[in-house]
Parts: structure tokens; C-alpha cells; sequence
């Protein structure tokens, strides 16, 4: 007889190491893609940057940054993340891609 | 004619306007799929904080974060992704799944 953990409704009946194991892979995978996810947006926000450096338009935009939050802290709630902390990812990218933006404006032909 | 903003190998030829909102629908795109992969990874995480608080075992694994860091980077240098900030970026969610892991634990019943 097991000295009976609590049922978390995943792998009950699993000895813990096999559930961590099991739930480790699961992590680990779902890393792969956003890691993935996220070259991809980067890949994105680089054009954006390469396109508002050669039209003189701002690195930052308040005005999108506050629809975008808004929108996917509307999305983290109904996918059961909490908001708050889909609010700060977003401002933790945002400030990785400003700063892409900042690079990419400051090596443009014509500044010194 | 336009005024020629030179090509970036995307929609060249396209009104800066259009361009800017064609990327900005792939971003929103890939937003909403890493909310919904984060959602998920916190799902495996608190069932990880669980069974930890369980068995009395500590929130933080620093032997397991150094085996993630390590895959992180080279799976993010494969895709494009700066792989310091692919470390940054684990390490913002390691913070909050610790986080997570301690309320779990100071949850506990037994714990006052």
C-alpha cells in the first residue's frame, strides 16, 4: 500500500517520480514551442522595426501596446492564466522588442 | 508612384499601413497561441507544485533548471532566437512558477 498522496486528478496511482517525470516532459515540450513560437515573433517585430525605422514612425506605439494588453489579458482569462501575469509577459517581450527596435533605427544609413 | 521605401523581402509594394497590419495580425496570432501555451504550462506546473507540496519536496529544482536552461538556449539558437534572452525568458516564468509552488505549499493543510 502506497501512503496515499492526495488524487490530483492526472496520474493518480503513479508512483511520484513517473508523475513528475511524466509532467517534466510535458513541460519540456510545450517549451520547445514557445521557444519556436516566440522566433517567430521576433521575426515579425524585426520587420515591423526595419519598416518604422525606414518611415521615421516610433519604436513604441502606446496606443497598440494598450489593445494588445487588453486583448490577451481578455484571452488569459478565458484560458484560465492569470491576467495579471499575461500582462507582464507581454510587457516583458515588449521591452525585448523595443529594444530590437532601438537597434535597428540606430543602424540606419544617414544616422551617426 | 510611390516614394519607394526600400524592399525587406516581406510585402514589398504594399502601403506601409498594410504592411504594419499584416504583421501585426501574425503578432496577435502568435500572442494568442502563447497565452494558450502558458495557460497550459502553468496547468502541468501547479500539478508539479502539488505533488512537490505533497511529498515535502522544495519549490526550486536548481539541477533540473540548469538542464532546462541549457536545451532552452540551444533549441532557441536553432530557431533564430537570441538564446539570452531564451534564458531570460525561462527565467521570468521559472519566477512565477516558484511562486505558485510556495503558495501551493503554504497551503497546505498542517501548515499554519
Amino acid at each position: 500500500m502506497s501512503d496515499g498522496p492526495r488524487s490530483t486528478g492526472e496520474t493518480a496511482g503513479a508512483a511520484v517520480p513517473e508523475r513528475l517525470g511524466g509532467l517534466r516532459g510535458s513541460i519540456d515540450n510545450i517549451d520547445a514551442a514557445l521557444v519556436h513560437l516566440l522566433a517567430e515573433r521576433f521575426k515579425c517585430t524585426q520587420a515591423v522595426g526595419r519598416l518604422k525605422a525606414e518611415h521615421g514612425l516610433p519604436p513604441s506605439d502606446p496606443a497598440r501596446e494598450e489593445v494588445q494588453i487588453a486583448r490577451l489579458k481578455a484571452l488569459a482569462e478565458a484560458a484560465g492564466l492569470d491576467p495579471v501575469f499575461a500582462e507582464k509577459f507581454l510587457a516583458f517581450i515588449i521591452a525585448e522588442v523595443i529594444r530590437h527596435h532601438e537597434d535597428i533605427a540606430s543602424e540606419k544609413p544617414g544616422h551617426t
